[in-house]
């Protein structure tokens, strides 16, 4: 199965892009971008805020603001490890906290489907409840509709939330210079597996249960600690190898990355091999690369690790320098190959 | 038709409420109401900051700042007058207005269907460019998922809004006194008129278009003139009648409504005896209501008038005294009857 790999990570490959939405246009890969940069971006200049990071940062009455939004669609809604609720409530937390900002104030707004069962509605409201106590935000504003059966797909979550940046310097990717450590917060792959595990019917022998998490704790822990971070992402649509490609892009910098150290458990793994994924391209929703400097990797490292929720962290890579912008991965045995983008959509409704 | 108005005003009937979600619990009456009651607010307590706005007012850093957030299921997405994307920059601009607060920044996130028109997106997009110009504000930050066919809606957007307060006092249901003047800002109806006439393929002689637009400038206007203002409520779903029963019902008073100074255009007038529809609880997108103090009511009157969006304002009724909170039509000819809230779905995805 190792031989087809290659195969597999580009599978299902997506048709050139034409005239309709395609599925792959939402995977958060090659497509998701050109949507962006083709529709959204000429539409909506202010957006160019947004696209250095997961969210935009605002000066607001002489504070620095961070502003950000994401829709969630995740099927089926309840999974083990979490519900779309908290996995709505954690990313936008998160979202906020990789702009360097301690998030305070979330919105969520209800697209329900007609015939959607109450009692799972409850369910999703309680685990958000559940969520912004842990991660000590407020929901203090909604807004609920309803679309006709068959026009929905159960509940879909729209949050945003507001924080305000905590970083002496702006977090950016641009600040991103060779020599850099790249540091990864744990283990990768298991929201995937969750999701699949029960959309699929599978049984593993070890259950493997979602990764959703508020990572503001870890981010909190580096601010405190004095790190001077040039970037924090969370690896979620796309995953590990998305998010390091979109920031070498931005930064025009080049990343290598040695694979050994990329913690993936066994059960993660042996799912992923019996789907024929690469848990670099699965999404995670509690999972954040930081890149600071040489001199505060070791430091950064150690920070992370004194942390629940990072405390699996590994310093997984370094910035280089380099032609074109590109991401390496360095094989256990020391061989290389290069890490794209992911293209089409390698799961979609994950998140 | 007239005779048989008040059976078609709470039709269709909606049954108990069950265990599973129907098309009257996004209607924005009653079964809203329930909802947020029975399954939002005991999840979420912030929401009770947002119970009296259509959005939240929070400190931050010294600062009073305004959030809100809205999802728009319009159907269909392209109408006389506007599109799904105006509408929810509007929208979300209104919302904040109505907290008094100045617009600032807005957040969009798409929910795109497998299979839908790049072209109509790029529509979409372009009307949301043009509303957020018109409107002062800048779109900071967005996302984009997609859903397999047929388990969406064509396109979703959740836009949600940031805003500073500009009023010197809060804008607060709980602030309306009886003898306070009620006032609208202009005619009501047209953007379900124009909604229904494409929907239902009705051509009617005059066509009507929708009247979504950015409320802002015509309290912008009143906090300008020194207004002392008690209340401001933008009349969307379940139209004017739903939007007074609510802050009857949230200031303890009672509201008196004279039904031969509420605009209504011909067209409008017209289509909704054909469609056997009530123009008060039909959903405006660019209609508000102002409660002021009785001595301030001429200069607001006078205030709206002198602005575009609010030139057809009247004082269409008083607030008064009264046991049990209610609303009261007054008929040309002196009949009086109560204007209840909305109860089952008058219109399904009408924003």
């Amino acid at each position: 199965m190792a031989g087809n790999k290659d195969f597999q990570l580009a599978c299902p490959l997506p048709p050139p892009a034409g005239d309709r939405i395609q599925l792959a246009h939402g995977g958060g890969g090659r497509l998701t971008r050109q949507l962006i940069e083709q529709i959204f971006l000429p539409a909506f200049s202010g957006l160019e805020l947004d696209a250095r990071h997961d969210g935009a940062v605002l000066p607001f009455e002489g504070a620095r603001l961070a502003f950000t939004t994401d829709s969630f669609v995740v099927d089926p809604p309840v999974f083990p490890g979490g519900t779309i609720g908290d996995l709505a409530i954690n990313g936008t937390v998160n979202d906020l906290a990789m702009c360097g900002a301690e998030p305070l104030h979330l919105s969520a707004a209800f697209i329900l489907e007609e015939g959607f069962p109450v009692d799972t509605l409850r369910t999703v409201a309680e685990s958000m409840r559940l969520a912004a106590t842990r991660a000590g935000v407020g929901i203090v504003t909604g807004d609920t509709k309803v679309v006709d059966r068959g026009k929905g797909g159960g509940v879909f979550i729209s949050t945003s939330g507001i924080g305000v940046v905590r970083t002496p310097s702006a977090v950016d990717p641009r600040r991103v210079t060779p020599g850099d450590a790249v540091l990864l917060s744990g283990d990768i792959g298991s929201h995937s597996v969750a999701i699949l595990s029960v959309r699929g019917g599978l049984e593993f022998d070890s259950p493997v249960t979602s990764d959703t998490v508020s990572l503001w704790p870890a981010v909190d822990a580096l601010i405190r600690a004095g790190i001077e971070i040039h970037c924090l992402r969370d690896a979620t649509r796309g995953g590990v190898a998305t998010a390091l490609n979109e920031i070498a892009s931005t930064a025009g910098i080049s990343i290598t990355v040695n694979e050994s150290e990329v913690p993936v458990t066994e059960p993660v793994r042996g799912a992923s091999e019996i789907l024929g994924l690469d848990p670099l391209y699965m999404a995670n929703e509690g999972r954040f690369l930081a890149i600071v400097p040489q001199s505060d990797g070791a430091r950064a490292l150690e920070t992370l690790r004194g942390i629940g929720v990072s405390s699996g962290a590994r310093m997984i890579g370094r910035v280089t320098e380099g032609g074109r912008p590109r991401v390496t991965l360095r094989s256990p045995i020391g061989g290389m190959r290069v890490l794209d983008m992911l293209s089409g959509e390698q799961l979609p409704r994950i998140c």
